[in-house]
C-alpha cells in the first residue's frame, strides 16, 4: 500500500503538458485562465449612481425642478442646469456635472420638483468612472481560477470568449472480486459498489472531464493494463 | 427595496406542496430522502478483515500452514482447522471461527507457512458482522440529505432506487434597461450582464432545476407578469 505522501509525490513529479482552448465566457466559470485579461473600457465606464435617487448640481436653494430621468446609454440627455435634478436608478448614469445623488427617501417630491431638508455632501452616492478599474488595466491574471471573484469581472468586461486551460481528464475505476452493482442480486459476502458512485458524484462538481472506466478483479496485471490504457 | 429579513420571511411563509419521485440510486446524490431507509442485511453481512493479512485460529505454536485464500462470496471454503491460516485481503471474508487477522507485514512467509513473532490479541483486525448496522435497522431517515454520509450507505445497501423529494425549480431573470449580453457590441453607459452568468454558474451546483427566464426592462407591470407566469 502506497502512503498518501508517497502517492502525492508521484503525482506531483509527473510532468504536465497543459493545453489551452478558447471558450465562451458563459462556459468559463471555474476554469483556469491561460491569458492575462485587460479591461477594454473603465469599470464603470462613466459615473453612476449608488442609489435610487436624484442627481443634482448644488445651488443656494433646497428646491430642484425634476428635469426627467437618466436613461441608460443616452449620455447626451444627462446634462444638468442649475436648479435642475434628474431621477436616476441604482447603477444609472449620473451626469458629468452633477455634485451628488440624494436618495429618494430623503426628498419630498411635489409638483414636478423635490425639496431637500438639507444640502447633501459633495460627491455623495456617486460611483466614479474607473473607480474599480481604469481602461487597459489588468483585471485577472494568467493562472487565476475564474470563480466568484474573477468571473463576474470577466462577464462585466463584455469579452466574448477567453483562453483557458483544457480540463483535466479523470478516469475512475474500482477493483475487487467482491463488488456488486446496485441492481444486482444480493450475494452474501460481496459488497455493493459504493466508491464508484460517491466518487463520481463528488467529482462532477470539479471542472474536469470524468470517465468511469470500469470495475476490475484484484489482479495486478489486469490493473496495470488498465492504467497503461488510460494513459494513452 | 425589500430587506433581506423581510424577503426571507415572505419566502418562508409560502406554503410548500412537496412532491416525491423514485430515482435510481446512482442519481440520488444530494437529493432529499422522502422515506426511511432500512437495511435488508447487516452492514457488513459477515465478519471481514480490516487489513491484508492472515486469518487464523490461535493455538500453542507460532507457525500456521497457509490453506489458501479467502474468496469473496465463497463462504464454505472459509473454515479453519487448528494450525491453519488463510490469506485475506482488506474487506475479505474472515472465517467464522477465526480468532484474529495478522497483518502481512507482521509475518514471515516461507514454504507454504507463516511464522509470527508473537501471538496476536484475540479479535484483532476483524470487523464484526453487523458492526455498522444490524439487519432491518434504520440507516437513513426521511428528510435526510443524501450527501457524503448517507449516500455511501445507500449505495452499500444494494437498493435499486429510492424515494426522494422532487427538485425545486429555480427561475432566474434579470432586469434593467441598461443590460447588454456578452457578445453584444459595447455601448457606453450600458453594462454587460453579470448576474445572469454568476447566478447560473453557482446554482448549477445545487440539486435544483434551473431555468433562465430572460432579461426584462425596468417596468413594474412587466416584471409582475413574469413573476405570475413563473408561478404557473
Amino acid at each position: 500500500m502506497q502512503k498518501y505522501e508517497e502517492a502525492h509525490k508521484i503525482l506531483k513529479d509527473i510532468p504536465l503538458n497543459l493545453q489551452t482552448e478558447r471558450v465562451a465566457v458563459n462556459e468559463a466559470f471555474n476554469r483556469v485562465l491561460a491569458e492575462d485579461l485587460y479591461t477594454d473600457f473603465s469599470f464603470p465606464d462613466c459615473q453612476k449612481s449608488a442609489v435610487d435617487g436624484y442627481a443634482l448640481v448644488m445651488w443656494d436653494k433646497n428646491e430642484y425642478r425634476i428635469k426627467g430621468e437618466s436613461v441608460p446609454g443616452d449620455l447626451k440627455s444627462a446634462k444638468l442646469q442649475t436648479g435642475e435634478c434628474i431621477f436616476v436608478m441604482t447603477g444609472g448614469i449620473v451626469p458629468d456635472n452633477a455634485d451628488a445623488v440624494v436618495r429618494v427617501e430623503d426628498v419630498v417630491e411635489e409638483n414636478g420638483q423635490i425639496r431637500l431638508n438639507r444640502q447633501p455632501e459633495k460627491g455623495v452616492n456617486i460611483n466614479l468612472a474607473g473607480e474599480e478599474f481604469p481602461e487597459h488595466a489588468l483585471f485577472a491574471e494568467h493562472g487565476r481560477l475564474l470563480n466568484d471573484l474573477a468571473y463576474p469581472a470577466l462577464c462585466y468586461s463584455g469579452k466574448k470568449d477567453v483562453k483557458v486551460y483544457k480540463k483535466p481528464k479523470i478516469g475512475v475505476f474500482v477493483t475487487g472480486d467482491e463488488i456488486l452493482e446496485p441492481g444486482n442480486d444480493y450475494r452474501k459476502g460481496h459488497v455493493f459498489n459504493t466508491n464508484r458512485y460517491i466518487l463520481l458524484s463528488l467529482l462532477k462538481y470539479l471542472p474536469a472531464d470524468i470517465e468511469y472506466v470500469g470495475c476490475f478483479d484484484d489482479n495486478e496485471e489486469e490493473i496495470a493494463k488498465v492504467l497503461e490504457k488510460s494513459n494513452e
